[in-house]
């Protein structure tokens, strides 16, 4: 075993691959071949182990942005992370995505743009010189922002969201979809008077208009006699939810699509404390499926989100970083239908 | 306005300080310095701002890499995500410290670890040249690892979690103090028979024993007559939560601490199907206190947990970057007590 001493003077130098190669009595470029796992120079298998070992013994790791500087890009992906926590759905779906990424090589980096937008989000992420870069709408990136991080050398630049940017390849996750689901369920069984949640926290915008909107334009587009729709602004708080519930009450609302799982378990229960009916007075749909809406009683009915798989998304990536001047594609990501349950 | 051509070549040559000092008509010494906003030097507004023009004409940003190269550090602060989602608490002190960081001029990186632990994970992390590293106990990082990232330049490594490494500076959360509160809060109320449950869901492990272990150590301590801690493995699933309400009634259990609310919510649902009432025969505890809790009927009894402010911990990560030398600092960070409600 190697060993390694215990306390290192704090500003002691990096050890360099040049060390490497002298302690293994190696060249610097058979280093590189060695750590970089290059295929393309056959190097021999105690030669590796000798260079393994001496970068083990001197605590020499490769430097991923020099390797960068000297290639002209690197193997890292972008995600910046948008400010509001993302819900298990988002969650899982960003770990399938981290994973495929990384069985094609590449180090995916999360960032947060802390309030920056647009422009100015795509200078700090092009400080860090990414080759790939997969935006959230929340981010606003815009035209400029993507010319910025093309010129930084990024050879991919992708958007997650329901708009398209120009420049940009689309992943569209077209949240009217989620209320075109919600609103077909509700007018196929026969509520008219239709409430859309629309929750008051600051940043839910790009999720929640999608959906008021996708709401909106199904029931228009229905024609159905009498068929109306409301926004209900509701702050993620009881006392937002028991004003909501008395405004429901008084207006007619016979049918509520309370955004998600959790705003619906919140609104539910200020209907129930009320002594409205679930469904019988008021129908209630969430959205996202969450193990929560099955607790509930009755049971939430909701709109499961099917995202696409992660693996998927990286061989698209890993295809565009190859071939970065290909026009810009636009994928239809995010598929919606309604579970069924006793709520509605 | 600067016009910028809509459409780039895709391989076209990223420009360099070196246009930017050109097109503006300065050295590339002034370009650093009016782009790295360095006070030390005086520069006239105008020649300011004839820069930032060139350099927004040319789409130039300045490469961090290449930055923390010269520099021999980078600014950048790493912290490895835990593979398993984070709750809002923890959602929203990471946003926070986030924040801090960045008025500090830090550029805060997330980096999932995706399998990666200990030493191999420390070697991922060091190829980025982090300044800093919050490392959460999930990663489990190792002394050999802090001694990796400490040669490859980091001044201040920094884990978070119930454990101590050597050598690295530790932000301590002390699980046992949530268990601690759960079990006085139980014994208090006269409650012997005392189950915890313990998540099956893969990762939970670094969180869940330290609270058993809290209930565990303090059951033992009050020397109460006739008490007893039970560990309540529960996978998060309906089929579970039923096996486990059975075994609770089989078993005698008078109180269950169970883990958080999410799982407290589960369980109560399958006591509650099952006829047993709510806290009559069993009391039940969650912990976090999420909005849930409080739209239950019961509503549920929580532990809530304190974390430090973001702003605290910014400014302590800078003064170790500052003055990497130091022995290394351990500060509890974590505080806990019961919010009572109607569950127990």
């Amino acid at each position: 075993m190697v060993q390694i001493p215990k306390q290192q003077p704090a500003q002691r130098s990096v050890p360099t691959s040049a060390d490497v190669a002298r302690l293994a009595g190696v060249s610097r470029a058979t280093v590189s071949y060695v750590l970089n796992n290059t295929s393309a120079v056959r190097i021999s298998e105690p030669t590796r182990r000798r260079v393994h070992e001496a970068a083990r013994e001197l605590g020499y790791v490769p430097h991923a942005a020099a390797r960068s500087l000297r290639a002209g890009h690197s193997r890292m992906v972008l995600m910046p992370t948008p400010e509001i926590p993302m819900g298990p759905l988002f969650s899982r779906f960003f770990n399938e995505l981290q994973w495929a990424l990384s069985r094609f090589d590449y180090t995916v980096v999360q960032y947060a743009s802390l309030g920056l937008t647009g422009e100015d989000a795509a200078r700090a992420w092009a400080e860090l010189r990414p080759v790939a870069v997969l935006a959230p709408d929340a981010s606003a990136l815009n035209p400029r922002g993507v010319t910025v991080l093309k010129r930084s050398g990024a050879r991919a630049v992708f958007t997650l969201g329901p708009h398209r940017v120009e420049g940009a390849h689309a992943l569209l996750m077209d949240g009217r979809r989620v209320g075109e689901a919600a609103a077909l369920h509700f007018l196929a069984r026969g509520r008219r008077t239709i409430g859309v949640v629309v929750p008051e926290e600051a940043g839910m915008e790009p999720f929640s208009r999608p959906r008021l909107e996708g709401v909106r334009r199904t029931v228009e587009r229905a024609r159905t006699a009498g068929a109306s729709v409301t926004e209900l602004p509701l702050a993620y708080e009881e006392a937002s939810a028991t004003r909501l519930a008395a405004r429901c009450r008084a207006r007619g609302i016979d049918a509520v699509f309370a955004y998600n799982d959790e705003y619906a378990m919140l609104l539910m229960r200020a209907l129930q404390d009320d002594g409205i009916d679930i469904p019988e007075d008021i129908a209630v749909l969430g959205s996202d499926d969450l193990m929560l809406g099955r607790l509930l009683r009755p049971r939430l009915s909701t709109v499961r989100i099917e995202l696409p798989s992660g693996r998927g998304l990286a061989e698209l990536v890993d295809r565009v970083v190859r071939d970065p001047g290909a026009e810009p594609e636009v994928h239809d990501v995010l598929g919606a239908d309604v579970v069924h349950r006793e709520s509605s």
